[in-house]
């Protein structure tokens, strides 16, 4: 066979091929696994890891530098032959095994389980064509019981926004007026989630919603089935609310005591990554003023026949009828009053629940 | 019929909306239309005028508000119908007129003529899917003698470059060796030219060699059914030969008698656009250092069974057997000393006909 047969081999298509690519020309996210590896270097030295999904290995190679003794690298497509030239090329064939199958059907020799499991599995809004499951899945079938998750715990968070790129810019658009690019547009991008970048300036709540959080070393996959939260927020400047925008961090264990965790955030606020953010644009849009409060529910479902995407509902709820969260930073007298209340008696705010369960509802309400 | 279910017969797909952003958002392609119409208002002012391929109608609504008394604007895809509605949104449907048809099949009342034609033709490389033709037809069919064309010239220019994203970037990828990734992306690229953004210091020619100057006004079809070149260019500094970098500008008519003609340059010497820059990616690389000769031949020949494209060919030449140009850059005793004799000698400069024909060749040596 020709060299160049095999090496078209690698990839299904030319796309397939770029997307590898743009992955790892994303400088945020290749170097936030690498120095969540290199940091933790005093813990790497003599372990065994496994890299779940390796695409062309190159996290495989940062456990390698970082002293590990053994990386099970597995890879599903064809990509994984691309995997063992770029092992061979950095001289780690003797510490890295590149292994070309579904990690559903490894079987690693006497059953040996692994000190550490790493893998770059999340997908646009974290969940969408992910591989989550995999990573779970192989968690429960490799890692040794306290062993490590690279990354360790995933969030999605949620804000209400204006796109500008979908409406205002158009209204002046060279000195003419283009409403109906904006309309074609807005059409278009109605039935499902953009993906976009949002500027920060764009972001009108006052504060970032959790949707969820997800606990990779606990985790089980029905747990990462749907998703659902309620919520008021205040809009923390004059805007127009045109759509929810969802991003997501996910973040590193730190192993040195030095409590100095890599967190890799896709968020508006942050450098630019291939994830962009996504937004879900809303029909009609709303001019609201800073105070004002947004009232909205999410779902987040995993589709029934393909479990690989999310379907995701969003509703409109009026603010009044719905419940406020404690404390609230919504301009109503009520909320106004609770929150000066508790910002003076930190000592008698709730407990939030945020950050312990999947499903995020209201916090329930204190009755002190 | 629903609001949306016509909105959505504009595109044919949702990739062809996005096509037509793309368009209206590169502002150097957007201003330079602008400016070329703005600039030339007296002009414009109780002109009729056609604008070929109109998309959304923008350049067709700048030559409204210069003062042009009647526009066709003719767009064959069901775009015609938006163009029609922002029309109507900058009320100028009283000026401009929509024409839903093939260029082609047009026919003016009374047969009237008009007095310019504006078009945005332009493709990768300037003439990849491109519109040249209809343009050309339009131009013979509607133009008056003497009429204008927007733009008036186009030129193709060529020069040897690096491509380090194809190369020098994977040798040290975050501290590990990928050169099987820069192996696999030279070979998906290898059949055909790669639309990419060359940074204006990877460009190693000393001059920008003209493979062809299509003049709009004169030009007829068969002149662009292909363009030849054999040249030899200095390296005009150290670097590493990989590819021949191709770009386009187009030359906007000034009618205003101060000669100050608005340039849309798509070279990696000016703002970015949308084309970017078309890349021959070479199967090798050559290390060359400042003066080096560079010979090369390029043939670029519309495809017999589809018009709109173009099959570009490369060869590279032995230098030392390769016809050198009247002064050359390259660092050959000969054609330094040739060099040296016409800087001191102007006068005797022979005439290039570098702007005179479309299909250059060496220019012909003088016998002076």
């Amino acid at each position: 066979m020709e060299p160049n047969s095999i090496q078209n081999e690698y990839f299904s298509s030319y796309e397939d091929l770029e997307v590898h690519r743009l992955m790892l020309e994303d400088n945020p996210r290749t170097l936030a696994y690498k120095n969540a590896i290199m940091n933790n270097k005093s813990y790497f030295k003599g372990k065994i890891v496994m890299d779940v999904g390796c695409g062309t290995g190159i996290l495989s190679i940062f456990c390698a530098q970082a002293g590990a003794k053994k990386i099970y690298a597995v890879e599903a497509s064809n990509v994984a032959n691309l995997a063992r030239e770029i092992v061979k090329e950095n001289k780690f064939e003797d510490v890295i095994e590149v292994i070309h199958s579904y990690v559903e059907d490894v079987v690693l020799p006497d059953n040996i389980k692994v000190d550490a499991i790493i893998s770059e599995w999340m997908g646009f809004y974290l969940l969408h064509e992910g591989m989550l499951d995999s990573v779970l899945i192989a968690r429960d079938k490799f890692l040794k019981v306290n062993g490590e998750m690279f990354p360790e715990s995933a969030t999605i968070y949620i804000s209400p926004c204006s796109v500008p790129t979908l409406y205002k810019k158009w209204d002046n658009f060279h000195g003419l007026s283009m409403t109906s690019v904006a309309n074609q547009l807005r059409a278009s991008k109605c039935n499902k989630p953009e993906i976009m970048v949002v500027e920060a300036e764009d972001i009108i709540g006052s504060d970032e919603v959790v949707l969820c959080w997800i606990n990779l070393k606990e985790d089980i996959v029905s747990e990462v089935d749907s998703f659902s939260i309620e919520h008021v927020v205040g809009a923390k400047k004059d805007g127009i609310y045109q759509g929810l925008c969802l991003w997501f961090d996910v973040v590193f264990p730190d192993l040195t005591g030095s409590n100095d965790n890599v967190r890799l955030d896709t968020g508006p606020f942050s450098s630019p990554t291939h994830w962009k953010q996504t937004v879900i644009v809303l029909p009609q849009e709303q001019v609201v003023e800073v105070g004002d409060p947004i009232a909205f529910q999410m779902d987040m479902t995993r589709d029934a026949s393909n479990r690989r995407r999310y379907n995701i509902q969003v509703s409109l709820l009026d603010p009044d009828e719905a419940e406020h969260p404690l404390p609230c930073t919504c301009h109503l007298t009520k909320c106004i009053l609770v929150k000066a209340y508790m910002d003076q008696h930190p000592e008698k705010v709730p407990v939030t629940e945020q950050m312990d369960t999947n499903c995020l509802q209201e916090d329930p309400i204190d009755d002190d």
